[in-house]
């Protein structure tokens, strides 16, 4: 399926701890972290320990720049240059500016300088440099992310890894991928497709989104609910330390139990804790028959019935199991070109698109057919449709991925990531729909099957009038 | 399939990295650990960085106790009494010389004191106390380990888990389970089993182990082919530290990137860091068709193309790959009761069982014989059997699965469980015979699908005149 458009699918908040009906589970050790609301900027990684707060809006940075890092000197720019090139070292104010700013055009930085390291070597020796003259650093991969952990906060030197784009070696019995952290995951999919294997990874941003960046904010993605998460997936990492030490956890092997597995730190960590330079992943074998469903169901509880019945029936050829409600709909036929309703006979509450993959294109098809048949005779679903060629599945999965393109187009967009046990997870579309009235539209959707709803809240231009009402964490602790 | 009988699978090496044909490869910045030749006992949680060395053998232990540890007073032991009750605190002779011993009966330790905490706070107390006196302490879970992880090494305090062996609760929508660690594999796997769940590990040794120690030690097992690492799987620890901390990772969502994911640290530390108290598994839904294949081959190259081939065709449904050298199969016929070849037409090299687990039997089964029919036109495989019913499946298990206990009766087993790319796997057992000759038998076998072999060398009895020639170190060194 082609996944081209942008989404965010990077940073999961798990909000559920601080939601009342899990009371006796205690607040994680290292504190909460909300992704929109207030940023906590763990991504320099000169010094992981002074976080930054700002907080959300279209230019708001209410903080003071911390006054212990360095500023950019001529020198620097020297210094850079003579490991760099000159073609490493970014100083042209257009080429600054667009890694300045994140692709919603919320989170917007005042770099002045842009470095494109070729080599594992170059990264230490720039991040070595830095610490030593306390110059701020921000690494950047394929800048898609949608709460501006990408982007500099102040003027933070930015280390982009795009000039590392190279896959190192590809073990096609094992289905083992090497590559450098730079390589964008598209490129990396197409490369192991023709091997005849496939990411174990898939989300909207991977025309442009690198797989350091995937690794670094520990992405999900649409393949989640079938291969799970990196920690499992990834078998090796180099990373380089904040003071420049290489850290070699490259191994390519299945199973690895020598010594303490530290490269899950790096897993997720947002860049704090190091820059990841090079990648082992595991892809797994590529299925030849893909079948995608659309369907439609009069409320969530159904949504919940059908994802349980999909697991027991579907259970080894269910790919992707994904639900939106009518709003997110309605959002992408208005504002997405040549989107329409598969289902346009009536209004429906919500829809889920169930994608199956497996090795017989005819088998899997009866499968999908007579589980659908099952679940309308059940009353889970009140109407659905198979895709009957790629065309269709890729409209399908059109709608799903044009959410967030769909959503810009409106003005201003409040995004929230969030891990809630399923059965709550729609409680708190309705309760901010509820607190927000006609001040804003409100979206739900996401991966129902790893229980990860896509909070968007939508308005005219962002407003702090509604900051109050629109927050998760107000929710959280009211 | 009831896999009733012990097996080691927990622990495995990183060899390849020392092997030469991946030259590229540093050595990991922890260094090598090898599990058998030579054991750096990890295992106390009081003070992880003064390692301890023992050669292995049946009654070797060369190195002297470190006298930085106190010894155990009556003063100790009416504290814990004052703790635990004194049904926690065992000093029975017979009740400690079985905790002091492993199940191979190869590691002896001198323990004079078997702790049974029956809660997080109760192992808390007892690790602040054991630090503040510098108490060494073994943390043992099911003491099935065959290299000697479990047991004391000297007068270390045992704390076993055994009496923390209560399931917390079960999600059955999502089908993650929350347990303490002292819960018998076998006893979650039947729970969950009858909520239409399957554990994401299965081993030889279910009867027995903790899913405490299957963390601790990052166990692989059966179903590592199809579910993946724990690292995957573990959704939630919580652990209690040497100086008695308890740290809450108790998360029980499917995604969760909040903060630093330090459990991942705890995933395979083998007690070091800390001992496990309480986990969050997610477990995969239990799907009703399982076919097995028993399967020979001429070569070694066809056990792996044959490989290949399943992951292709049988993709989905593919749930064990299983491989035996025909040394195995001769030794379970010979000691185990009732064991016969399957295909006893003809003496073939290698034996391969295939399982696949899927949503329906007749349409998996037809599968299953359509890629056994072409894998026989295409030379891969010589001859094979489907299992016609559980019993002859089970069979087929018991041959695999027996091989640990058919060894045991051999005498003395020296045991190497690797990891090491599928092409070169095979290239160590044979060195390894050729280096022995007629001084001991070995043999080859192990989950192909993840590159992991169990070398067991086999001898009337445990001599060190052997131990050069058996050294998978010497080897790599060479």
């Amino acid at each position: 399926m082609p996944h081209t458009e942008y989404e965010f699918a990077s940073r999961t908040v798990n909000s559920c701890r601080r939601f009342h009906w899990i009371p006796s589970l205690q607040r994680p050790p290292c504190g909460p972290r909300t992704n929109v609301e207030t940023y906590e900027g763990q991504h320099s990684a000169n010094k992981a320990s002074e976080v930054q707060k700002r907080t959300f809006g279209s230019a708001a940075t209410h903080n003071q720049r911390n006054p212990a890092y360095s500023e950019l000197n001529s020198d620097d720019v020297c210094y850079f240059k003579s490991i760099l090139g000159d073609n490493g070292v970014v100083q042209d104010e257009d080429r600054i500016a667009v890694a300045n700013v994140d692709w919603m055009g919320k989170y917007k930085g005042a770099s002045q300088l842009l470095l494109l390291p070729k080599s594992t070597k170059e990264v230490s020796k720039i991040l070595s440099y830095c610490n030593t003259r306390r110059l701020a650093v921000v690494p950047q991969g394929g800048n898609t992310g949608l709460v501006g952990g990408s982007v500099p906060v102040y003027d933070e030197v930015i280390v982009s890894l795009a000039g590392m784009d190279k896959i190192i070696s590809f073990d096609n019995v094992n289905g083992i991928l090497t590559s450098e952290a730079g390589c964008v995951l598209e490129n990396l999919s197409t490369f192991v497709e023709n091997e005849g294997f496939i990411m174990p990874l898939d989300l909207g941003a991977k025309g442009s989104c690198h797989i350091g960046g995937n690794i670094s904010t520990n992405a999900g993605g649409l393949r989640f609910i079938r291969y799970g998460s990196l920690h499992g997936n990834v078998l090796g990492l180099e990373v380089v330390l904040a003071d420049g030490t290489i850290l070699d956890m490259l191994t390519t092997l299945r199973k690895d139990n020598t010594g303490y597995d530290l490269k899950h730190l790096f897993i997720g960590s947002e860049g704090s804790l190091g820059v990841v330079t090079k990648v082992a992943v595991l892809t797994p074998a590529k299925l030849p028959a893909t079948n995608v469903a659309f369907l439609s169901c009069n409320d969530y509880t159904s949504c919940q019935k059908l994802l349980l019945a999909a697991r027991r029936n579907l259970g080894e050829i269910l790919s992707a199991f994904e639900f939106m409600d009518h709003h997110c709909i309605d959002l992408a036929i208005r504002h997405l070109e040549g989107v329409q309703n598969p289902l346009p006979a009536s209004q429906y509450k919500f829809y889920v698109l169930i994608e199956t993959t497996g090795s017989d294109e005819s088998y899997d098809k009866t499968k999908l057919e007579a589980f659908l048949l099952r679940s309308m005779e059940d009353g889970l679903v009140s109407d659905g449709v198979i895709a009957q060629d790629i065309s269709q599945a890729s409209n399908f999965w059109r709608i799903r991925e044009g959410i967030s393109e769909a959503s810009v187009k409106v003005g201003a967009v409040y995004k929230y990531d969030l891990s809630i046990p399923v059965e709550k997870l729609y409680d708190i579309v309705e309760e901010m729909r509820c607190r927000l009235g006609d001040n804003a539209e409100v979206l739900g959707y996401g991966h129902l099957g790893d229980g990860n709803l896509h909070l968007n809240i939508l308005s005219s231009k962002y407003d702090d009038s509604h900051k109050e009402e629109a927050s998760v964490q107000s929710m959280v602790w009211a």
